[in-house]
Parts: C-alpha cells; structure tokens; sequence
C-alpha cells in the first residue's frame, strides 16, 4: 500500500521539490524549503493519489487514510506543544489544496480550522486577545460555511453589515471582541437554518469536511473548466496540505506578504513584492487595505516599505529569497506571513511570468552562471513566444467589449469594419486599416483576408478556414464568435445590445477571441537582443528542422526572417485564387475536353512559374517543398445561383450547364472525394502544368540567384503505391521535356501521409517516394473519420467531458494518429532508410506534437511562418528531454 | 537466370500439371498429358515469366530467350523429323496464347506456321496433296496477316470471294489447288499493298511475329477488360505454346473436336462432344459444317457419331476421357485431332460447368471415391451458389434488351414498371409484381423496395444504396443503368430507342446487368440433394460461424432457412423508415429540448420492441447483434422543398422551422459527422429508448419461446474507449431499470471497429466491449480516405488501370484494412483473450474476404441472407485453405 499521508517541518521532511506530482506543488515545496532549513510551519501533506483513488471508488477514501491523518496531526502537535481541539491549548490549522500546478478554480484554503465554542477560549488564553480569537473564529465560520458547506457568502456579510449598523460604525476594525462574539453566534445560527444542521463543533469533523471539500473542488465545473483551458489531465488528482496556523494579524509585530524573486512582468533582477501589516493572507486579497512595498527602492512616496518597518525581518527575507534562487535556480513566487516577528514561510513556487519576463530570466539566470543554456532554453513555454511576435493592446487602456470568439491566431488588430472580400482588398488598397467579418471564410476570400488587418468569423472552429489560413498569414482571427450576429443585407454586426456598421471601427484581440468597440491602444512587438540569444541556444541543440508552410512572397520572407529552414508545404491551390487566376481555372474545369483543359492550363503556367521562380529565389540554398493540387475542382467554382449566372457571363457558358458541371462535380462527402493525386490521375495534364512550372522556375531563380533550389514535388492523399508511381512517372517524362529545353537542376519526389492506407503500406509507399510528409490534418480526420468542418457539433463537448483530453486537431493524437505515423516511419524506412520524414499539418506548430515528431524520429516540422519560432524553441526542448 | 522454355513430348517433358502460373494452363497440361503417355504432339512453351519481363522491360525480350527458342524448335525438328524452314521436309506448327486461366480477347492460335512459298513445295511433297497444301498456306496467311500483323479479316474474305466469282463456284470445297494458289498470290500482294513491306518468308520472322502477337495481345483492351471483370492480374502474363502441326484436315481419315468428360451443362456422368470429320479447329467455330455428336447415345436422327464413323479411335479416346479424369479427377474439358486415323490431344484442361453442374460432379465424384469431402467442397465456388438460389432467365428464350447496367443483386424478377416507393408498395399491395425503377434510392424508398419484385436504378455503383439493401432483401437488383433516362414527370424510362411507360412491364436480370423488354420467361431455383449434401460437409469443415444481417422478420427467416447462426448485424435505423414512425422520429429530431425528445421516443419504444421481440423469437436459441442507430440525424428529414412543406404540415411546425433545423444539422462530410456513438453521447436519451426496447423484446421473446436470447448489443462508430465506457454504462443502467421490473437476462456489449482509431487503440477499446465487430464498409472508406458515394468517378478507372487490383467495397483490401484489422483483432486479444471477432460489412458474403477472415482468426462472418450459403462455404473453403 502506498503512504497517503508525507509529513513536513519540524525535523520531520518526507517530502522532497521533485516529489510534486504526488504532493502537489505547494506540499511539495513546503518539505522542500523545510528541509533546507527555512522556517516553515509544521504539517502534512495528503497525497494526490488519494485524490485519485476518491474518484475511482466513488468517491470514497482508501483504507487507512484516517490513521494517516492521525498521525500527521499528531506530528503536528508535537512539533508545535499543542493539541487539536484542546481547550486550553487548541492547534489550529490552515487546509489548502495543491496540485502539480497551481489551479484556480478549486477550492482554496480554510484557515483557522480546530477552533470552535470551547477552543476559542483556548485561543484567547493562548493569545491573550479576545478581539483576535473571536475574529479568527468568525473568519472559521464564514471561510469553512461558505467553501466546505456551500453557505452564499453574502450572508455572511450581512450578518457583519447588520452588526455595524446596530453598532453605528463604519469599518471592521472598530468592532470589538464582544462585537465578533455576536457574529458568530449569528454566523452559527444563521448556518444552522441554512442546513438544517448546526456549524460543525468537532474538529475532526471540520477537518475532514474541510479535506473532502478539496477533494470535491477538484472537479467542480470551474476547475474542470480551467483544466480543459490548460490540458491538465483531470487524472493528476490534488493534495491537500493540513498545516499548523500561524498568525500575521495578532498585532503590529505580525505582517503577511507575498513575493516574487524576479519582477514577474519585465523579468529584472530586482525583490518584487508586497506585504500588510496585521493581516492574514486574505486581507491583501479583499482589497480593503492597499499593500505596501517591501523594499525602500520600490516604495513610491507615501508608501511604507517592509524594509523600514521590520528591517531585520526584511533582512531575513532577502536572505531566504537568495537560499530560494540558489536553491530552485528559478524566480520564486514566496508567500509569508510575520507573527511577532518571527518569520515564517508558508509557500514557495515557481513564479508565473510574462512571456518576455520568461525570456528574460532564463537568459540572464544562464548568464549568471545559476542555470545552463539547455536549462535556459527548458524554460521558455513555446507557445508564449506567439506573445512577443504579434501587438498586443495595451493592458491599460479602457475598453467596451461587443463579444468574444476563439483565439484563431494571435496578435491585435484594429480597423474598419468591411463584410466582403473584394471590399476589403478595395479599402486597403486606398490605405484603409480593415477588419474583415465574415460568416464564414472561404478559398474566394483569400485576397480579402491578406488585404485585412484581421479577421472576424461567426462561425467554425479552431482549425476552421479562417483561422488556418489566418495563422498562416500571421492576421489576427477570431473565430467562430457566435454572440455576433452579422447581417450581410443591412451590412452590420451586433452583439450584447451593440451594433456596429461597415465603416465603423472595431479591435479584435487574437490572443483571447475578445472583440471590442472603436479602437483600442496597441503595444507592437519589440523582439529583444535575448529573443535572438535563447533562439540561438535552441537552434544549437535541436536536431529537428524547422520550415514553413508558405505561398506568397510575403508569407516565404515572414518565415525566412523568423528562421525557417525551408518551406514545407507550398499549397499551389492558393495561387488560383486570384480573380484573374480563378476565371482560367474555371475555363479549365469547365472545358469539354482534355484540349479544352490543356489550352486553359497553358494560360495558368506563366502565372504559376513565375511564383514559384519568386518562391525559390527567396528560399535561396533552402529545400522548398511543393504540393501539387489537393482540393476538389468544386471548390474552385461559385455555388450561389447569382454567383454561378455572374460567372457563366464571365466564362461565356450558359448557367446551365455550368451547373450541369457542378451537379457532375459535387460530392457527398468532399473529404473523401475526387481530389488529390486522384485528380492527378483523372486529369494528368493538370500535374504536368504544374510540374513544367516548378522545373520552369526553378531554373529561372538558378539563373537568377546562381544557386539551384532542389524542389521537393509533393503527390497529396496518396493511398496506393501505383498512384505514386504513375505520378512519379508523369513528372519524370515532365522533367526531362523541360530539361532537354533548358538544364538540368536535381528534385526529389515524395508523398504526402494523410491516408491510414498510405501509413499502413508505407513500405511499398516508400519504393516510389524520396520523402514521406505526413498530412496530420487529414490524417486526424480519416483515422477518426471525423470531418474538422462538422466537428463543432460534438467536439467541444468531447473535450469538456474528457472523452478527449484534448482537441486532436490541434495537438496530435499521440495514441492513434501518432501510432499511424510511428508505424509508416518504421515501414517506409524498411525499404528506404534515408526516407526523408516530416509533418506539414497544423500540428507543426504545437510544441507537444512537436515533441512527438521528436521522438518519432522524424527529420523535421512545418509549420505557419509565424509559428516557426515556436517550433524552433519546441524542438529544441523536444530534443533536450530525448 | 531463370529458364524461359520448357520443352514437352517425345520423352521430354519439363512441365507438369502443376507448374500452371509458370506456363499456363495449356502448356503444363500438354506437358502432364505427355508425361502420362497420351499422344501430343511435341513442342515447347514459353513461360508466363517471359511475358511480365517483357512488360517490366518496355516490351523486350530477356537475355538468353533466342537461344532456348532455338533449342526448343530442334526438340520438335528432332522428335518428328523434320525441319523448320526446309523446302523438302518442312516442320509446321502452331503458336497458341496460355494463360494460367483461359482467357477469351486475346490472340488464340496461329496454325501451319513454317510455310512459305518454298515450304508449301514440300508440303505438298510429303502430304501427297497439292490442295491441302496451298490451302493450308492461305490459312496461315489469313491467320497470321489478320492477327500477327493486323490486316483487317474482310480484306482477306473478300479475295477469296473474288476467286469463287471468277471460278463461278458457291463453295469453298469447289475451289481447286490452281485457285488456292491464286489465292495465296492475291493475299500476298493485299498484305503487301496493306503494310508496305512483303508477307515474312523466313519461318524465323514468322516465328518470332506469332510469340510477340501473343504477348502483345496480353494487354490489348479486350483482354485488359476481360482480366477486370475476371480479377484476374495483369501481372499474371501469359504463356506461348510452340507445337508441331498435326492435321485434321488431310482427308476423310482425318478430324478435329472437342468433348467434355461430364455434361457441363447439368453434370451429368456421360461423355458430352462433338467432331468433324477432315476439318480443323476454326472450321468447328466457323459454324459452317454443323458438327456431330461423339457417341452414338448422343446422336440425334440424322447424325452421325464419331463412335460409327471411327470406331477405334472412338474407343481411344473414351480410354483416354478415363485414363484423364482418374489422373485430373475433375470433369476435363479436351480438345483432340485425328490425322490419318491417329488421334492426337491438343489440349486438356479443367472444365467450365454451371453452378449446377459444379455442384453435382464435385458431389458425385465425391459419392464415387474419386475425391473426398474436402475436395468436393474445394470444388465449388462459392460465389457461383447465387444462380442456384435466385430464379434464372430461361436461356432459350428470347429477349429484347433495353440496356444494361451493374449486377447489383443476382436473380431475375418480372413486373410492371413504377417510378415511386409509394405506389410499388400500393399496387403490390393489390397483388401486382412491380419493377421500381428510381434514378437512385435511398432509406425513404426501402418500403418500395420491399414491395416490388426487383430494383433498377440509372445511377450508383455495386454498393450504393439499391444494390446493399436489395442483396440485404435478396432483390433482384440492376443498378447505375446510365445508359437508361428516367422521366419521373413524363413517368417513362427510355433506352436504346425504347420508352417504356409506367405499367408496362419489364424483365431484369440481376445477375448480368440486363434490362429486357416484356416479360422473359425464367427457371425458378430448385435447391437439390447435392445442395444440401455440400452444405452438410461444409459445415463439417468450417471453423468460422456464419450470420446474416437482418433487419425484419422476413429476412430472419430467410437467414435462418439458407443456415445463418444468428445475426450479426441487425440495423436499427431501418426500422424507422416506416411512415408512422418516421414521422414520430422526425418529431423527435426536431424536438427543442430533451423532454420533447423523449416523449417522441417513447412512441417509438413499443414499435421497436415488438420488432426486437419477433426477431429473437425468430432467432431463437441464436445470437442476435443489434447496432444502435447509426445514420446522422439529418438522414431522416426531407430534403426537397415540397416535401419539406409536407413534413413541416404533417408535423404541424413552421416550415421555415423545419429548414432551420435541417440547416443545423447539416455536413460537410456526413460520413465524418455527428453519427453513430456520437448521437448516444449528444442524446443518450435515444440510445437509452433502443437498450430498453432490446431488453423488454428479449424478456418478452424468452416469456413466448422458453429459451432467453443473449442480446448482443453493439455500439457503432467508437473511436475512443471513453465513448464505449460511457455507453456501456448507459446500457448497464437501462438493463437494471428493465431488470428490476420485470426478470434478470444475460446480454453482452461490444462495438464496430470502423474507425481506424478504434483498430489502433484496440488494446483500451477492448477493455470495455466484450465483442468486436469490424464494420468493413466504414472501415474501408476511412482508411482509403474514399467516399463510397463519391468513388464512383474515378474508382472504376483505377481498376481499369490496375491501379487497384479489386474493388475494396466488394473484396476487403487486405494490404491496407486487413492490416488493420489484424492488429486490432491482435491487441483487442491482449486486453481480453477471448474476445469475439466478426465482421459485418459487404465483405461478410464475399468468398475471397471470408479467406481472410479465416486467416485474421474471426470468430464468424455476416452477410447478407441471401449470401448465407455462399458465406458457409467460403468458409469451409477458407478453413481447408488454412
């Protein structure tokens, strides 16, 4: 049986800082600090694992729990000369949750738990003040009352308000110890009715309800919430930590503060923090006193620094923060409270920071010598980094909320509200900052969006069209905010008694799906000299490459400047989309015949040389990976009936059979339709355009920049062998008719995975590929058989339940997604084991699927260029837990 | 190097019976023949290997070839004395395709080859017969011109023609040697007109001319289509057969026929054959001398039999019918020539028989000791079995037919067209057998469906919703007829300069494709005692069990009359398409809220568990399987604007309500969308309505009959184990409810394996279901990333092209879902060793899957009623296999 219960303090340390997954941070840390000698009060931690146990047996302690807990109390009692409901000298004592992180949303601390009718006086002996005892035993009633037995905490301010008024004053510190005498016989009473039973009286009984409400907290929905927000597996389970109280509010020789080591915000080096006076910890919380600073150098005019109060215990408190540093080689978040004073420290943790205080102290902790540039580089969260490449609003300016969506891709925007495409491309083309506002995106509106500051959707989800697409262009996006209501007719969009009109002007806010009135301060991004120092770091230790999925000019330099090795996914659709472009693809796919199609193909190829001659020529020296077209061909042609008369005008065909094509031409179920190679079987002399295109322009951008790209020509949803081979064969006979025109430049063939077929014959996949890409947004959806753009009905709450711990479309599915990928890597490297292996689906950019790119032995990730730096620090860790 | 020639007769034989994928099915048995001492000529053959080099090597010969040509041809030059080429003793011979099966379209003989101007000189020398002579050099041009060199047959008939105008003779044995001669001048210089170069002269040239024809011939396009309807594999390739000429055409001691050991027709125990008398081969298919019977029982008034004419070689060759059928023991099928009284065989192989006869040599032989059990079952395919059970067309009667579509579903059916559900249920309802013709079906139409003889639709493919659900019923079914235009308005059907109104009457036939004109006469089954004699010695071998898929009472009875043990797929969904309860579903989908949802389903219950209770009782003592509903929601409500009115009125809702709703529930990809499992967990409420009407039909069937069924209830559409634990529990919880009111039954749960996911992660799906049952249509479409709905555009071109060898809807894909299937089943059995396997798809009735299913170590297979026998034997077939 494993050990429930680990003491701490007092010379008994079971615990230890690396035993946090069992303890929680705050149990853990609170051993920690208590075995390298730093006062810390008495006490016991109960594992997280009786967290786990409680909701496997429905919710039910496992067995010797209570002499568990027995034992730890009786530590307690000794360690501190007092006895737990005794009347003369009652310990009392604080019960708080901890998990492995910290985790708002659960219940958090009861103090002064023990105290009842009879220990209260035990305490006013003890104290020698009445005021003190009865007011920390009216904070008992009202702290346990409202967390432990769900009693609103308004009644309990009621009762204080009535007692003031029949007092006639004003504030809590006017009113006496007789006067918190009443209040808790009212507290008790008013309990009493509330329940139907009276305020518990034994303290055992408080203090197993009070550790059962930890253990219920754990998942009530503001938890569970959290948890989803933040992929905290609901298996990890919380401890609770039961700790002898001691006192910051028993006089003027008492204090309580927390700190941080570091200033969280910037990450200088410099003590950063606050204290009060006579208080307990929630007292700097309410607000009602305004906390002061601890040291002299921070205190502004007015202001009563620690320092000059207490020195000697400030002095004490700089040398812990030292001890802390040195100790945990991280910035501490310290919570302590002075009784009489005597110092004692009642948390330490690893202090939550921004992303550019993050930055900072892992660097300079390097510099100083206290951590290693590998430990430095552990130390920056990835995703952060997509906080200092976007603005972001000022965090001080005011604001009016319409409504909020999806974080679709990060960073602020701010601009005029415009509802189509062309108009926004027509306004940013007179220098008009836009917001485009859509329903929904499509491939149509693709000019639009690049033409806008950023994106608003109604509808769709995290991988929506909007968002993907929006990422990859770096534009801020919210998705999917279904409190808008946009009504294209009377060109407005309204939410929460708002309504907003085109040409009006709105804010989005990335980063948190928010959306605001009128526009709202930014701060742009400043990428600091220690940005480039830790990308450095980490490009030292990865080993996997990083590229970028990218089309335009624009998106290729974005990535080469953000350190992209290359692109890995060039979606030649995205170059039809242009109104100039998409007028010939709609020639050719409505053209009778195969020379119907050629003569239209022929008209699309100098376009298309001429961005990929662009393309190479900015991808100078670096592998540039090429997709040939992927999507249905309904994709490319209108669906509304005046879209499809204004096109047939254009195309000079009669509407009808223009829509006699699209009848011919629409699916069931697109996703698994007539697109991919498999148009590249039906209509070879679409492939050949393409292929004499990226040969074309290889050979232009050699002549230019004097150095030959190798293009990697990418075949997408390849699920048999001889659908590769026959492609392989068509480029091969492409390659050599442009070659016998010009010269011969070196490329290389290879495949998209993005079928469970592809993956589970890779072997015979890899006779005819150079390189496997694994298309991991496709992948996801056929080995779930669950299209992304339906989703939305049911995923959500797939994720809030747990059937999922997290969304498979954003992080991959390392069970059954990665056991695919895992298992072609194997196969494909059988029969060629140079294979060349990559991802290119959204899932390039996630550091945890980065991770497992890592360890899957794959040679390298792409991602959107705005997520190249992500991917870089990703990979980096990724390598150093290898 | 691998030898490229195989030498037979005369004393060498390096082929045997045996070596059949090396030299095809002529060759080794020429060889066999040889070595057991009956008289074949000498010769050589060429082996299939030759052939798929040649193909792999853009149509060139290996290395080495020439030369074992060479020494074959001095084999034959030695073994009959004379030689190739020589203008006194000239060798003559045959070049004949062989492929491992006999395969009409491609090249079939070149006979005489040899002669030339100076080797028909010695022909005439050594045959004594200056008109045989010439002729024989006219046929070898004609054959040779024609299908060596692809001069058009007419030109060469019309010379002929020319000279019987000149001569003023009717018939060809009027023409003398003179004009023979003539002949063969004119044809020469037509070759030479024709192809600009002169007819070969060197036997060498011609030699080499016939080899390459017979290999080119291996892909021509009627090959190729012959090898797709047959899969058979391109990469087969086939054989040359190199043999010295003997003739039948020397004079009236002389003949040629050919003869079955066994009637091929019924299997009947006679000598079955026909002769000429001075004749060749193509002279029996030119049908210009009526051939006669080989034995005088055989022969008609006014025939005369072999057995009259020629006794002794009669009497030879009745030795040598024996001397095979003890050797071959099975039915062969030869081919023979008589030169000057001296009987060669020229050919042997197994012979084609119907099913009937299949079944009735296999048993007799069986019955005569020539062959055990196990060969007798080996004996017949299994999927020939569907003629046996399904009424036939007279093939003596005439017909006119209208057009052709797919052989959805065998069987012939007779009615009167109608072109809606709704009134093929009315008028057969009077007693009328109805033809319903639609452009496509779907669930709305299965009441229609039921109701008529047989199903033709002009759209879909041979697993589109007609064609499943109509082998499901046993329907005759031909469907994707799109060469036939439906007017629903005009209410006719036209094709091939028909129009046929609604009324008038129709004939399909669903085992060909064939849409006849009228009524055709047809033979109704009539299973025999050999049915059930191979049946009872299948069951005796097979390992695997066999269910049905079944949904009414009907097809429960079917199954269980051709055999099925129980039923392992009975759809749910299908019972709501009943217009009562289709509404009251409708009214359930489009309830707001979970309480409307619930009242509608608990007018649904008492329908669905009367239908659950006749099942059981049906199914007495046998497993039954039950899917939960599977189909998105949407798939239940209207989708045209008029019938959505209707429903909105007969609903008594607001139609603009009603087209919300279905908008809501609109897909992209309703194939990846809210279904299956997904709807139990979004409305458990309609699972829980199915569980209770599962265990109340039970409780009630065991109350009638005695015995409790065990329930088996599946959960489709899992991918993660959460679903299945979610679900089961939701069952368990329903079972308790049932139980407490009335009595405790046993049931299981388990779930589909269509999802790749679920197959991947087998190992925890497993932890929570006690059966899988692998759901091989999804399965297949996920995993080929491939819509059934939608293959239909390029999948047929990609098994022209070989690009896939089968069809993976009618034959599972063992390299990509047979993969996955064994690892599912392998991981599935970690968790829980005893775990139940099955499959359900199509693929459960088709012969070459059920192999597999024996191999991947499945419990038992389920297929459609109709299919039961052939699934039964499949699998006797299979176990054998193993």
């Amino acid at each position: 049986m494993s050990q429930h219960v680990y003491c701490f303090g007092a010379g008994r340390n079971e615990g230890r800082a690396d035993m946090r997954n069992l303890l929680g941070g705050k149990g853990a840390n609170l051993a920690e600090m208590a075995s390298i000698g730093l006062p810390v009060p008495p006490g016991f931690t109960i594992t997280t694992e009786v967290c786990t146990e409680f909701y496997k047996n429905n919710r039910t302690y496992p067995d010797g729990l209570s002499a568990a807990v027995r034992d730890g109390l009786a530590h307690i009692e000794q360690a501190v000369g007092l006895r737990f409901g005794d009347r003369h000298s009652p310990l009392l004592v604080s019960v708080r949750s901890g998990a492995r992180v910290s985790m708002p949303g659960m219940m958090d601390t009861v103090l002064n738990l023990g105290l009842n009718d009879a220990t209260v006086q035990g305490l006013i002996e003890a104290s020698g003040d009445a005021r003190f005892a009865w007011d920390s035993y009216r904070r008992f009633i009202q702290m346990y009352g409202s967390v432990v037995l769900g009693v609103d905490h308004h009644r309990f301010e009621e009762i204080i308000e009535s007692q003031k008024l029949d007092r006639a004053v004003v504030e809590d510190i006017e009113l006496t110890a007789q006067d918190w005498a009443q209040i808790v016989d009212s507290y008790k009473e008013m309990v009493a009715a509330e329940l139907g039973r009276p305020f518990p009286q034994d303290p055992n009984e408080q203090l197993w309800g009070a550790i059962g409400a930890v253990f219920g907290s754990w998942m009530n929905p503001r938890a569970n919430k959290y948890r989803e927000l933040h992929e905290i597996p609901a298996s990890w389970g919380t401890a609770v930590n039961v700790q002898a109280m001691v006192f910051g509010n028993m006089g003027d020789d008492c204090a309580t503060g927390v700190c941080f080591t570091r200033d969280p915000s910037t990450g200088e080096n410099t003590f950063y923090g606050e204290y009060l006076v006579n208080a307990q910890g929630e007292d700097v919380v309410a607000g009602i006193r305004t906390p002061q600073p601890l040291s002299t150098a921070r205190a502004l005019p007015g202001e009563t620094a620690m320092q000059t109060v207490m020195p000697e215990v400030y002095a004490e408190l700089v040398r812990v923060r030292a001890t802390l540093e040195a100790h945990y080689r991280d910035m501490q978040d310290i919570e302590f409270t002075v009784q009489q004073k005597k110092l004692y420290m009642l948390q330490t943790r690893t202090g939550k920071r921004t992303a550019a205080a993050a930055l900072r102290i892992a660097v300079e902790m390097a510099k100083e010598g206290l951590i290693d540039k590998a430990e430095a580089v552990r130390r920056v969260n990835p995703s952060s980094l997509d906080q200092l490449l976007h603005p972001t609003l000022d965090p001080n300016a005011s604001r009016t909320l319409v409504g909020k969506g999806l974080p679709a891709s990060p960073g602020a925007a701010c601009g005029t509200v415009v509802f189509s495409a062309d108009e926004a491309e027509l306004r940013a083309g007179h220098g008009e900052a836009v917001i485009l506002v859509r329903i929904e995106t499509s491939p149509e509106d693709i000019h639009g969006m690049h033409a806008a500051q950023g994106i608003l959707t109604t509808r769709g989800g995290m991988t929506s069209h909007a968002a993907v697409v929006a990422r990859g262009m770096g534009r801020p996006c919210v998705a999917g905010a279904g409190s808008i209501q946009v009504n294209y007719g009377a060109q407005t969009l309204s939410a929460g008694g708002h309504t907003v009109r085109a040409g009006e002007t709105i804010t989005l806010d990335g980063a948190t799906g928010e959306v605001f009135l009128g526009s709202v301060p930014m701060i742009e991004p400043d990428l600091s000299d220690d940005f480039a120092t830790l990308m450095h770091w980490a490009d030292e230790i990865r080993r996997l490459r990083v590229r970028a999925n990218a089309e335009t000019p624009l998106d290729a330099e974005t990535a080469r400047r953000f350190g992209a090795e290359g692109i890995g996914l060039c979606r030649t659709e995205h170059m039809f989309f242009d109104p100039e472009r998409i007028l010939i693809m709609r020639q050719m796919i409505v053209a009778r015949d195969e020379a119907g199609r050629r003569a239209a193909l022929a008209r699309l190829l100098p376009h298309q040389r001429a961005d990929f001659t662009k393309l190479f020529r900015i991808m100078a020296g670096l592998p540039v990976t090429i997709r040939l077209l992927d999507p249905p061909l309904h994709e490319f042609l209108p669906h509304g009936d005046a879209e499809i008369n204004e096109v047939a005008a254009e195309l000079g065909e009669d509407p009808d059979l223009l829509r006699a094509r699209l009848a011919e031409l629409a699916e069931a179920n697109p996703m698994l339709g007539h697109r991919g190679c498999r148009l590249g079987i039906s209509y070879p002399e679409i492939y050949e355009m393409q292929a004499r295109a990226i040969f074309e322009g290889a050979i232009a951008a050699a002549a230019e920049v004097g150095i030959a790209p190798v293009p990697e020509i990418m075949i997408p949803l390849v699920g048999m062998k001889r659908e590769l081979k026959i492609i392989h064969a068509l480029i091969d006979k492409v390659a050599e008719q442009v070659f016998a025109e010009s010269t011969r430049i070196d490329y290389i063939v290879g495949t998209m995975i993005e079928l469970p077929r592809a993956a589970l014959t890779a072997e015979q996949i890899a006779e005819d590929g150079d390189f496997f890409s694994f298309g991991t947004n496709d992948l996801t959806q056929t080995v779930f058989g669950l299209s992304r753009d339906d989703a939305g009905k049911f995923l959500p709450r797939y994720i809030e339940t747990g059937i999922l711990e997290r969304d498979p479309f954003v992080t991959l599915d390392l069970e059954g997604v990665g056991t695919l990928i895992r298992l072609a890597v194997e196969k494909g490297r059988a029969t060629r084991p140079n294979l060349k292996c990559g991802i290119c689906g959204e899932h390039g950019g996630d550091p945890a699927s980065i991770t497992f790119c890592e360890e899957a032995g794959l040679d390298y990730v792409s991602c959107s260029p705005y997520r190249v730096p992500v991917a870089r620090l990703a990979a980096a860790q990724a390598a150093l837990r290898q």
